[in-house]
């Protein structure tokens, strides 16, 4: 530890916990895009509240950058530590702090799992509905700081809507209290979802008071097969209107040919152009209206094929599809786009995508998938194995370039759920006017005056 | 049209209504606080956004303050222009904009009637959930910039959650697109949710994209008479377990004095210290299950007696006795507390208050009642018809002074759904840190750098 800076850090937090090996700097110094080379200066591991507000105000006097780390599962290089920054680690404050009954909510630091805050509901025969397939190693805090979407957002909303309470260290160093679990509370400015998406920029997410809910009713899982992507928003309102969805997901054949690539079974005995898994309220009300339901479809031609759950494990297998997909594509550094329209907007913009890419990425394999009912689709175009990273990227950049446009065109968003971080904020613009930008300027401005918190991710100063 | 400002104003946008009348003065430079003496500069109506953005530009040229005014119907003197300001009253913006089905969102201007929202949901066969008393004359941008309430956000949740997108002019005049109805958006900080309760002070609301809901399921109405306060929390929890609430409101032996002798009619042959007005899902389950609860409430000694509505007719009438409070407590100009804390911390907190306000105020009339779902109570007390305004706000103050203490001690709110205006700007430091309002400053003077918009409310610069 021979940076005066570190040294000066753990002098003044003797029992802060500080990593230097080059294998820690670079487990930590990056996220799931892998496109950037880690180089954080070191790794710091708080366990306290006073703590991270320490080491801000190290940061404040040594004018060093902090990157806020949870699971670093994230899919825009929003944690990735590459130019000498300090990486704050939140995984030891990963504790369930508490549960109130009446208020029906549960306190957390912000480096526990997803999985881990779904447990911990379930065991006061409750629920933390927000879920997405990284629930395992990605963080709560990480999920609040990208507004974190996933697979029931159809019928929960998004991680936004279950935050009650949070506290941040701001780049004062100063100790927030945001929202304090109030059902009502009208008293200024909220800057609880002011912080919800913020990306680490405006402060670090230490502790949240997530609202909890009813557990999901007993569900069953239909999978689709389609004959093309019209069908798809018409299967989709003739679902929503018979049947108490708990997600719709879709995906084409190139996902599935991955996934089954990994050892997903697939159903079928032939393949299909596009496919739906999707998970609604059973009983015997919802097994009957959703045949019903496959029926019609099936009538006007819009499904080809189906099949649905007789068992959990069936259930398993048939959300395995969707929810292998990211894994099964990840070998090919899949550059990825997450983009979203208002759901009405979705024909029209879909068939402009489509003809883009087509004419963009003529020998590229794009996979996609994504929540249609929410209006958010993924695009992931796969590198071939022959080709250098800076070129496919470049061209994929060029095409992106086309995708912003036609978002702008279409009231669309350029992130829907991953977050901007470094991946995508050269399309902000695209999604955000210039006087929007000078306001999110001014206040990142506000709440880290000098400019350490998460520098160069979301936008430049 | 003397004042030379005034005559810029006309002269620059001569299709722009401006009023000058001491009548118009009055009418428009007060809400339902009557506190203030209305002496507003003048009062714009513009009928456009592009009128909304010249009348600020003007205001900025000439220093003007400007106060966004829609319905007038706020509690907190937000909507209140006693300082020579321009009122820019956005009523003659007041129309449906456009309904789409696939999003299930409405787009309104600002100006319109919360019940012109309802009714407008309801011809689509959808519902826009938020409802409170004022609803005839309240509007949707007044709805937003406080965050309101209400008697069904047990079970919908405040107005916040039904902003899909705003479209918002800033203090410097730009017209700032918000949200623009995306289910998902995670590309930088969320504006939208910052000028949600911010109560004219960061821009003026001019549109709003509304999500819709499905209508309420058919509804039955229940009063309930209990013996004290800590059976309503018993009560709240047996209900809330048993049914699927809609509402669940409580008012005082008090309360229901006035409004029975403004017409409300008593069903029981006697009085009882309180009083619960709940609405639920009927159908036969829901009226078996209500029926099951109130036994249950019965035989615990939570519940005293009970009538259950067995028409729309005699559920009009039951709800009568809680909305029609506000209304007859009005000729005693009362002095109005709109507090919260999390619903756990209430039979704490109502024990301190109780103990509070019987010291604090052995002689006034104090009217109680709100919402115990969510945490949320209002404390009206009422001026004896011989005591000076001024007198009686002085007492009240050093009473709410105590309050506000209590409320910092149990974590809660000053304002619940009110907003600060200026009735509660003394006492905003019991609910926010000085950390916090440093950063609610610093917030302002990024939307609104000359300090034009609504100056003097929530908080001063």
């Amino acid at each position: 530890m021979t940076d005066p800076r570190l040294a000066a850090l753990a002098q003044a937090l003797p029992e802060l916990r500080l990593l230097t090996d080059a294998a820690d700097l670079e487990h930590y110094g990056r996220d799931w895009t892998r496109r950037w080379t880690p180089a954080p200066l070191a790794i710091a591991l708080p366990t306290s509240v006073e703590q991270v507000q320490a080491v801000v105000r190290w940061a404040r006097a040594h004018a060093v950058a902090i990157v806020p780390s949870g699971g670093r599962t994230g899919l825009s290089g929003g944690a990735v530590a590459a130019n000498g920054e300090l990486v704050l680690s939140l995984e030891r404050m990963n504790r369930v702090l508490g549960f109130d009954p009446i208020d029906r909510s549960l306190t957390v630091q912000a480096g526990i799992a997803l999985e881990a805050v779904h447990n911990a509901a379930r065991e006061h025969r409750l629920a933390y509905p927000v879920d997405f397939a990284a629930r395992g190693s990605c963080s709560i805090g990480g999920n609040i700081a990208t507004n974190a979407g996933g697979i029931r957002v159809i019928r929960y909303g998004n991680t936004r809507e279950w935050v009650a309470g949070l506290k941040v260290v701001d780049g004062r160093g100063e100790l927030l209290e945001l929202g304090r679990g109030l059902v009502k509370n009208s008293s200024g400015y909220d800057l609880r979802h002011l912080m919800v998406a913020s990306e680490g920029t405006l402060g670090i997410i230490v502790e949240a008071t997530l609202r909890l809910t009813d557990p999901p009713p007993p569900t069953s899982v239909m999978l689709l097969a389609l004959p093309d992507f019209a069908a798809l928003m018409q299967v989709f309102a003739s679902l929503r209107a018979r049947l108490q969805l708990e997600a719709f997901e879709f995906f084409t054949d190139r996902a599935l040919h991955h996934v089954t690539a990994h050892g997903g079974q697939n159903p079928f005995g032939e393949t299909y152009p596009y496919y739906v898994v999707t998970e609604f309220a059973a009983g015997e009300a919802g097994e009957a209206a959703a045949l019903a339901a496959f029926e019609h479809c099936v009538g006007e031609g819009w499904v080809l094929d189906g099949v649905i759950s007789q068992s959990q494990a069936q259930a398993a297998q048939l959300w395995r599809l969707r929810e292998g997909i990211t894994e099964s594509l990840a070998p090919y550094v899949p550059y990825k786009n997450d983009v979203s329209v208002r759901i009405s907007v979705m024909p029209a913009f879909l068939a402009e995508v489509q003809a883009l890419l087509t004419e963009g990425y003529p020998h590229f394999d794009v996979v996609w998938f994504g929540h249609i009912g929410d209006g958010n689709l993924h695009i992931n175009v796969l590198k071939p194995v022959d080709m250098a990273q800076a070129d496919f990227v470049a061209q994929c950049e060029r095409v992106t370039r086309l995708l912003a446009e036609a978002l702008q065109r279409h009231g669309g968003s350029i992130s829907a759920e991953h977050g901007i971080g470094l991946v995508k904020k050269a399309y902000l613009g695209s999604t955000r006017t210039e006087a929007e930008l000078a306001l999110l300027r001014g206040i990142r401005g506000v709440l880290d005056p000098d400019g350490l918190l998460n520098p160069g991710k979301l936008f430049d100063r």
